[in-house]
């Protein structure tokens, strides 16, 4: 049992908070049963370690028993350790050490991409693990974090997707151009959505093989973003509100094309 | 300006994040530009007192412009003020003490309801504001918080509506079966949303009027309460996540009735 909360490797898994650790040593933190869980099953050749309380351990055997059969490292550890290694206020005591996965947008490529979404410039956590999650729910192929967007990687990403990062293929470090461009040479339309698209959402046809792309949070896409898409494409506003957050209004679009789509 | 952050004023505003002090003086608080801004709009006669830094109220003229215009009290307060007052780790330098409104069910069940939300046994106030601002967004024309739910009214539903507070009408405090009882009987269907329903939301008919029936964030809907709605309809999950959660359910199916309802 690790019992020591400023040893060299506490600090190491701790460090895995900031970008530049992470760069460094190609590894992520994962918190939380579910993200911990969804490793195991979807991804076990990248979980390195595994730290969990002994009453996590109780608690969560779904993950422990599965992650010592596939031969992963379960350490077990005190509170203070595992307070010490998380990010988050709340570990529920159990988080993992993962490679840095490292899919590349041309052999994605090379898949049957029906749907996917792309992010450009979405600087919330939250909001960006949450449209991961919704874009895992409903059956996307692809996510695309391009232009200047947080790291899907960061804890608070990651926990907001609730263990999708493990789903779903997703792209980080493009240029929003590189990105649409290649996306548009594998025949794949691109929409974007934006409060001044013209196109309201339930008259879009979603049923060719497309990418929603999304801007940021406060302000939008771009002009010159909406301009390399095929389509500009509004959310309908019934209401008084001013609009939808980022991850409800991507999540929206996306359930409206796996209706189209799988009708 | 006032400048002391111990006053007896400023301890009954932030007194007000308590549920016992707004039950006791009718009154709750709204922190932020944007529903304020909103308050003013669109509630002004509920509107008590607005309180607002120097520097808040020369970046919103459109606030406290026509609040004062509106005769509202606006009183300008030190940062530290401010910051006492609130509920919020980033006040924005504007907050707004507002009555309680009482919306009874009965009056709304007169007016012509189309689309309704009705979230039971909701504990994340996130959660719950978010949906609330999702259901103005969709055009839903009442939200319906019933049994053990948090309050509309404590400042971090509040925050997470953006406003829709004081867009959408949101009755509280009533039991699930009454409110039920009370919807079907104005001709209203009931359709329970949970991941044990076996019709698809692609496949129920939603162009009639309807209710949403929502249940807890983590165990979803009793089946008691399953039982008394008229179908029982599922988000289908195209991937590999485990859920939605509430708030972009919730979304996701009233945009799916806006846009059956709308065609």
């Amino acid at each position: 049992m690790l019992t020591n909360p400023r040893s060299d490797r506490v600090k190491a898994v701790r460090g895995l908070a900031r970008r530049s650790a992470r760069e460094r040593s190609g590894r992520f933190l994962v918190e939380g049963p579910q993200g911990v869980r969804e490793a195991v099953r979807h991804a076990p050749a990248d979980v390195v370690d595994i730290y969990v309380t002994s009453d996590a351990a109780a608690r969560y055997p779904e993950i422990v028993e599965p992650a010592r059969t596939a031969g992963l490292f379960v350490h077990e550890v005190s509170d203070e350790v595992l307070a010490a290694m998380g990010d988050s206020q709340h570990p529920q005591g159990v988080l993992a050490v993962c490679r840095v996965p490292a899919p590349e947008l041309p052999a994605l490529l090379e898949r049957d991409l029906r749907l996917v979404l792309v992010l450009t410039n979405v600087r919330d956590p939250g909001n960006a693990g949450t449209a991961i999650r919704g874009a895992d729910a409903a059956g996307a192929d692809l996510v695309v974090l391009a232009g200047d967007c947080v790291d899907p990687l960061s804890p608070k990403v990651v926990r907001s997707t609730a263990g999708s990062t493990f789903h779903v293929p997703v792209v980080a470090g493009l240029s929003i151009e590189d990105a649409l461009t290649a996306l548009r040479d594998k025949g794949i339309r691109l929409l974007a959505a934006d409060g001044v698209g013209t196109v309201l959402l339930p008259d879009a046809d979603l049923v060719p093989a497309h990418a929603w792309v999304m801007g940021n949070e406060a302000w939008g896409l771009e002009p010159e973003i909406r301009e390399l898409c095929d389509e500009v494409v509004r959310v309908p506003i019934h209401g008084l509100a001013e609009s939808l957050n980022l991850a409800m209004a991507s999540t929206v679009c996306l359930y409206a094309s796996a209706a189209a789509q799988r009708r």
